[in-house]
């Protein structure tokens, strides 16, 4: 079995909801049958859609760099990294090391395109960086996927949510959220993407409803047929 | 702030308890005043219980030496380790490293110490391995606190808890818990010792009602202490 290592800290919450997926999913009647996971929860990486926004900020690049550097040599075979913004920086990371690398968002296009062949958009719940970026757009096209983000009024609802997560803030009401859903639906969307990994902490703590992928679940599902663990049935 | 190491994998699970407990007692108001963390959840350490009721089997200290080892040379600059049988080999482990390591069970003898000065003996709920080495006994006798362990009978009923755990198998009944609970009381215990990490788990899983310290909330409590980051009030 090859060993796993979770580029991780962007925030902590998120990284443990990888890992306790992970486990979860994995069938295992020991502790040896388990995934050996590697995690670098370095929570002191910039915040990548500051930098994003405004360039003056602290770049983030160098210090994912560095960690996935610190995965490498300590032995993980490949890398997963739960944040959808810094795969912004995918192609530096994955150049700046010699093990593989997965992809959460081509990944979770061939999730889509496997298990809903059919489906022509999807609605993003993304931060502003992931969005200004492009970083699903651009993924997305390549499969045949159309994406749409929220209007720049509503896109304030789905930001409060994550950051309320990363803030430790209380969320007050899910009605801004429901109704960027909503004009999303309307727009064609017929599938949401929570395409912030604090948008996947969400769904499970405000057990938001909703058609939802979560490229976290997909990921942590592709990591377990990558390192030649066995997955649950 | 300092970078901590989890020895962990010893469940994945009381692994995963162990990094969620961490961050929800950090006061934090975005990811950089998280914890910098650095786990290695090294699933393929063999079984402690197994080799220390029979030396045949697969030695785990050289693994564990290896776990420790990887950390400090990936930054960490002090480690804990979630599993309380492993901690029969803290000397040696600490020994191999040039970085701290805090000692879960003396904190958790310390931690009554402070919290209950004239408590005079605990009931331990601990795996087979942990009591036939004595490793709760021979510190907590330092501190002055007595260690009542279950008969050989109800011994089992931890057992078949604990390695429920490990297993995934489904836990049928409390009853043979809440029994040998009854009997430590009897006995003179004034209070619980949650004294294996998987025990630590079963606590949440299912809502085991009793006075209980767990030593993984104590070492996560002085974790935070020890890196300098700030503790939740």
């Amino acid at each position: 079995m090859k060993r796993l290592g979770i580029l991780g800290g962007m925030g902590p919450k998120p990284t443990i909801k990888l890992f306790q997926t992970i486990v979860d999913m994995t069938e295992a009647h020991n502790d040896q049958e388990n995934i050996h996971i590697i995690i670098d929860n370095n929570t002191k990486i910039p915040d990548r859609t500051s930098f994003l926004l405004d360039n003056t900020k602290e770049d983030p690049l160098p210090i994912l760099k560095e960690s996935a550097k610190r995965l490498e040599e300590a032995g993980a075979d490949i890398i997963v990294m739960p944040c959808n913004t810094a795969h912004y920086y995918y192609e530096e990371i994955k150049n700046s090391i010699n093990i593989s690398f997965l992809n959460m968002i081509e990944e979770t296009a061939i999730y889509i395109k496997k298990r809903y062949p059919d489906l022509k958009k999807i609605g993003l719940l993304a931060t502003d960086g992931t969005i200004k970026m492009g970083i699903y757009d651009k993924m997305f096209s390549k499969y045949g996927i159309g994406v749409i983000n929220p209007c720049k009024n509503d896109q304030r609802y789905i930001y409060d949510l994550i950051y309320n997560i990363k803030e430790n803030k209380e969320q007050k009401s899910l009605d801004g959220v429901y109704v960027t859903m909503e004009k999303l639906e309307k727009e064609g969307a017929e599938i949401f993407i929570a395409g912030c990994t604090e948008v996947s902490v969400a769904l499970d703590k405000f057990d938001i409803e909703g058609k939802f992928i979560d490229p976290m679940e997909v990921l942590a599902r592709r990591s377990i047929e990558f390192v030649g663990a066995k997955l649950k049935k």
